[in-house]
Order: C-alpha cells, then sequence, then structure tokens
C-alpha cells in the first residue's frame, strides 16, 4: 500500500518514546511563558498587534501575488528600508518566513563551484539551504575558527562561510568576529543568521552582527527573523544592495513565493519602531537569561551560560526531559524541550526562553518549578 | 572580492535584459487588475481583513514559537480542521506557506530509497522538495501518465509522483484521474500540488482533487496554499491523519519553522467561510477565464484554453514581453509577465490571472489593451 513504510516509522517512534503531538493552547493561557521565542514581550503588544490590524484592513489579507508581480507592496518597501536602517545594512529583502530566507541566502549565494563551510550547530533553514545550493557543503566543527580557515584553505573560487549568529539549541553566541577574519584572509563571504540576535543583541537590540562591528560589511550577510523577538512572522536578508538585488534575480524562494501578509509586515514594523524607542527592551531580556541561569546554576543544575536570551538546561535522556517538561507545565510553567531528532548532539534539554517583559516574581517561580520538578 | 562574481552575472543578466526590479504598489491602485492570484477578490473582502484584525488582537502578532512548541493556537486546529472538511479529506496540516508545504509533502514522504516521478511542469517548490528528499528523482515529459508508468515500472519500493493539479505557469490542468491510475497500478503514493485549484475547481472550490474524485483516498496527499484564492497567506498538507501525523515527527519546514501567523490563519479561516456561504465565486472564476480566453482568440492572439483561472498568451520573446506588459501598465492594466528562468520551456508570456469579481465592462477593457499593445 502507498504510504505503508509510515506506520512502521510511526511504531519505531512509539517504541523510542519520541513520537510528537499538537497541542492547540487557548488565547488566553495561564502557563507562565518560557517556551516562546518573544524575546521583547512583543507577540501581544498593542502596537503590535494594532499594526497587523492596521496593515490587513489598508491591503489586505493578503500580499496576493510573488513580490516580483504584485506582492511588494510600499508598506513591504518601508519595512525593508527601516530594517536596513536599523540593523546597519545598505538594503534589506523580506520573505515569508526566516526558513525561506535562509534558503534564499546560502542557495544563491553558493553557486555551482563554490564551497559552503557551515557550522556543525546550524539550523535546520540554513543545513537545508546548503543541500539545496549548488555549491559543495563542508561542514565544520561548532563554533571552531581554525576548522573554518582550514576547510577555506582547500579551495579556490569563490566560498561562502555560513552560521547561526545564537545557536538556537543551546543558546550559545559564534565566534562572529573571528569567523569574520577567517573569510576576509580568503576573500570568503560570511553569511550569519541572526535570529535568536535581533532584539536582544547589540545596541538596542541591532543584532550580533552589529554588537560585532560586521553590519553594512561587503562582505558580510545576515538573515533574521520576524517571528522572534519582532512577535510577528517573516524573515529577511540585509545585506549590500548588490547582493539583495541578486536575490531578487535568483533566489527561488523569493521568486517563486507569495509576499509577506501586510499584516505581519505591519506587525514587524510596530515592534520595531518600539524597539527603537524603547531599547532598553534588548538589555532586559539578556539580563532576565542571565538571572534565569544564575539562579539556575545556584539550584545544582546544569544550565549553559547564555549569549543571548535562550538557557539551555540538561535533562538525562528524552524520556526524562519530556517528563520534565510535562511536570513543569502541570505546575503552570510552559518550557520548551528539546530531544532527538531535533538536537545535533542527541543530548535532550530543557530550553528556557528569557523574556523582557518577565517580572522578578516570575523568574523565581519558574526556577522553584523547574529544580522541584528535576528528574 | 568576496561575492565579487555576483557583479559578472548581474552584467550578464542585464545585457540579455533580464533584469528583475521590484515595484512597490500603493494600496489604492488605479490600475485594472489582472496580475495577482487573488482568483476570488476576497484579499481586501472585509470579512477577510476583519477575520486578520480579530485573530491579530485575540492571538498576538506571531504564533511565537514552532508549531511543535508554543506555535500551534486553537485558531490553527480551527482552520485545519474546516480546511480538511472542505476539501474532504482526513486531516490537514498548515504551514508558513505554500512553499513550506510542498517542502514538507515532497520530503517526507519519499525517503530514502524511493523514488519520486516528478512532471516536467511542476512548481520552484515541488522542484526544491525533490532536491531535498532522500529519494531518487525521475523528471517525466508534462502531464504523460504513460511516462509515469514507465518511470514507475523501473522501481522497487515507496514511490511517489508528484504534481501540479494547475500549472501556474499556462493554467493548464494535470491528467490528475490518469496520474492516479497508474500510481494505484504500482501501489505508489500520489502527491499534487492544489496551489491554483483550491478555490476555483471542484464542487464550489473544493479544489481538483475533490473534482476528480480522489479527495479522502488514503494514497493522496494534497497541498494547497492560502494565499491564491484564500487571500491571504500559508499553506496546507492534507491527506490521512497517518500521513499528517507523519509529517509532524519528520518534517523540517514545520518542525522547524514558526508557525502562521494568527491573522494569516484568521483571514483564510474567514475566505474558507465565506466561499461556503457564496460558492458561486468559484464558477465565476472559471467563467471569467473562459472569457477571457475566447475574446483574446478572438482578437487573433495566442492564448491557451484555461482549465481554472488562469490565462497565458504567448509573447515573441523576453523583450518583447517585457515591452507588452510595460505599455498594458501605461494603459492601466496590470498583467503578469512571465520570461526565462521562470519558465520552463524558455517562451515568454503574459499571464492573466480571472478574479470572480471582475466585471463584464472590465473584461473587455482588459483584452481591448491588450490587444492594442500587442507587439
Ligand atoms: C536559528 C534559526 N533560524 C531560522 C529560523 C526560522 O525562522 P522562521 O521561523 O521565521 O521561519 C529559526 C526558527 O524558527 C531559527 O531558530
Ligand atoms: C503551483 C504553486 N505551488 C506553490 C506555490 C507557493 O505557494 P506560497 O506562495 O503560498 O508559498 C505557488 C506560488 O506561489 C504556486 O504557484
Amino acid at each position: 500500500m502507498a504510504f505503508g513504510w509510515i506506520d512502521e516509522q510511526a511504531e519505531l517512534r512509539r517504541r523510542a518514546g519520541l513520537v510528537r503531538t499538537l497541542r492547540p493552547r487557548p488565547a488566553e493561557s495561564p502557563l507562565l511563558d518560557l517556551a516562546s521565542n518573544d524575546y521583547l514581550g512583543l507577540a501581544r503588544h498593542p502596537e503590535v498587534t494594532e499594526g497587523a490590524a492596521r496593515a490587513a484592513r489598508t491591503w489586505g489579507g493578503g500580499a496576493t501575488g510573488s513580490r516580483l508581480v504584485t506582492g511588494t507592496t510600499e508598506l513591504h518597501a518601508e519595512l525593508e528600508r527601516e530594517l536596513a536602517d536599523f540593523c546597519g545594512f545598505e538594503a534589506a529583502l523580506v520573505f515569508s518566513s526566516g526558513y525561506a530566507a535562509n534558503l534564499a541566502a546560502v542557495t544563491a549565494l553558493a553557486p555551482h563551484g563554490s564551497l559552503i563551510v557551515s557550522d556543525a550547530g546550524n539550523h535546520a533553514s540554513l543545513i537545508d539551504g546548503c543541500r539545496l545550493a549548488r555549491g559543495t557543503t563542508q561542514v565544520v566543527a561548532h563554533s571552531d575558527p581554525d576548522a573554518v580557515r582550514k576547510a577555506l584553505q582547500t579551495h579556490d573560487g569563490p566560498a561562502v562561510v555560513v552560521s547561526d549568529t545564537v545557536f538556537s539549541v543551546d543558546g550559545d553566541a559564534a565566534p562572529l568576529a573571528r569567523f569574520a577574519e577567517a573569510c576576509r584572509e580568503h576573500g570568503a563571504g560570511l553569511v550569519v543568521d541572526d535570529a535568536h540576535g535581533l532584539g536582544v543583541l547589540g545596541d538596542g537590540g541591532r543584532g550580533a552582527p552589529h554588537a560585532t562591528g560586521l553590519a553594512g560589511a561587503d562582505d558580510v550577510v545576515v538573515t533574521v527573523t520576524l517571528s522572534k523577538s519582532f512577535g510577528s512572522q517573516g524573515g529577511a536578508v540585509l545585506g549590500p544592495a548588490r547582493v539583495t538585488d541578486h536575490l531578487v534575480n535568483a533566489a527561488r524562494t523569493f521568486i517563486f513565493d507569495t509576499g509577506l501578509a501586510p499584516a505581519a509586515a505591519g506587525a514587524a514594523l510596530a515592534a520595531l519602531r518600539l524597539l527603537r524607542r524603547e531599547p532598553e527592551r534588548a538589555a532586559r531580556a539578556r539580563t532576565v537569561a542571565s538571572e534565569l541561569h544564575t539562579r539556575l546554576t545556584a539550584a545544582g543544575l546544569e544550565a549553559v551560560r547564555p549569549d543571548a536570551a535562550v538557557v539551555s538546561v540538561r535533562a538525562p535522556s528524552p524520556e526524562e526531559a519530556v517528563l520534565w517538561a510535562a511536570e513543569c507545565r502541570a505546575a503552570g510553567l510552559a518550557v520548551g524541550c528539546f530531544r532527538p531528532p531535533s538536537v545535533p548532539d542527541g543530548i535532550s534539554r530543557l530550553r528556557l526562553t528569557a523574556r523582557a517583559d518577565l517580572s522578578e516574581g516570575q523568574i523565581e517561580r519558574a526556577v522553584r518549578v523547574i529544580g522541584e520538578t528535576r528528574p
């Protein structure tokens, strides 16, 4: 029977305790949220939701076509201008998701005959970009500039180094400045995904490349998502105008995808303007993460020191991680639970996200619940 | 210099007359729109835009996380239920775009050792799905069930046949019933992209698979987009629950992507309910397409007989196609212009889309302008 093999895989997953199921959440949840990526607490901010509502009314429910046909509105252009300006790049190009932006950046910047040097901890969307690209991929050890350098030495011709700025599983930061140094020694381009850096790192949340002095460099391309700190949906590629112009002409997930919905563009633009007005939100998210880490460690838990707003806590096994997260939930706390195959190293963890709008009392409560429910 | 090769490619494009640039449109355009994919004229319908606005207010500007963490709201579940029910499938799974839904369906249903038989006219997102999948792809002649049959005969083990239901360039329909027949002879699964069928074909717009009696079959999986007839953004995979459960566990563009923004889900749900109430919109879109074709042909233009709502008109060359579209625009008419590399056969065309809300007078005007500006 067609798709018969699916049942066998499902059975294997059941036996391994790795079945995933969806749990629809209500609009008003009684849970304390340390699971979402709403780092600045903006997804439900009235200015952001009004930005979405107003854009839908003004521009319609959808963009109605691909960006090159009818899917570019003046709202998209405005968002691109303000985003580029905020992050310190010449140009920005908005996509329907961060995933699509990553596929676009990697495929369009790694043509046939080129080398892609890809960090072993990279996000699935960058990995899929490498798989789709015509260039050859070499995966190098996690956060290892010397490994990058060595990989670049093996190749003549165009090369790009591809990395997350903040890795999504453990929340650790990439050695961006040293990656850039290695790139420059070899004339390679640097493509970094600032999904977890935008809104959290850098001056007023301008992101990790800005914090590292790489913003606006002609050999650096940055991708971001509008779905985390900006509380919306969508993604963008930031870089020199010649690079974004190239993407308009060559990136399949730009050319053959419907433009981002106006409501999402409107929400993201509202979040960006709010962050400009309240730049302290970025620092507050980092402080909350740091406090979570300090208190978890003090409670004897094995937490990774956060470089941004993600705090990862080790669990002994996938089963215990699932149980731990379930017990947190029963005690009123929503936490993320990462386990195989979503973790590159096979280690299961609870994944906590700091939010700028968490109070001291909420931080304390979260740490208490996590400690009390530990396996 | 990093990215130096981009300038050479840009120069080649310039010389070939193939440079693409974005043209942001205002909220209220004076142009008559025959370029968007808003087939039912719902993108700016007040119920749809209010659906978006209300959802943003109730649920926030974004879904705040991946579907398996915090990104599944009750609104997503509601949309999935109603969409599955409308199209006649057991289950539906919503994605951030139709592109992501296609990547998910093809990659998750074509594991290592499997065969993918892919129609030569397929959309870029299905092609990228084939490239990303672990199975082996065999591209077969366009809309040729015998070629499909022959390809399936070469393979032992799991196989899927992948096709658009309505091809996006020329608007021609795939021979779905005969594809299904070929699949069943060989125990292969059928995966079809109904992006241009949903809302236009089938009883009240239930889509091409429904019209062909394939809805709900246990060996048929359908992908759709919410960005065309439904006037929003997003995509979905429809099929047996065991298939959507499998995707929840295996599809990277589901697991590693932020959930669809509530506003987009709300707009799509409003459009779906509106279409249920006003099923005649679907037939009207087909009638408009047919009238466009009849009158264009009567005017001596080479137009492809439309099977859905896309009407394609041949242009002599890429340069003339661009000029033709520009002259239409100068005369107040927006039309699509498809040219290499966006067309598989190298033939440039004007691409017109019928909308259910076009009046007789508008159809007449469109045909007159296209005729008067012909190269
Ligand atoms: C590092 C990283 N990059 C890219 C993405 C994809 O962004 P989006 O959800 O906007 O598609 C994510 C998560 O969703 C991520 O964690
Ligand atoms: C046939 C087909 N499939 C899939 C897509 C992608 O859908 P979306 O724009 O929702 O990503 C499109 C166009 O956008 C299309 O024409």
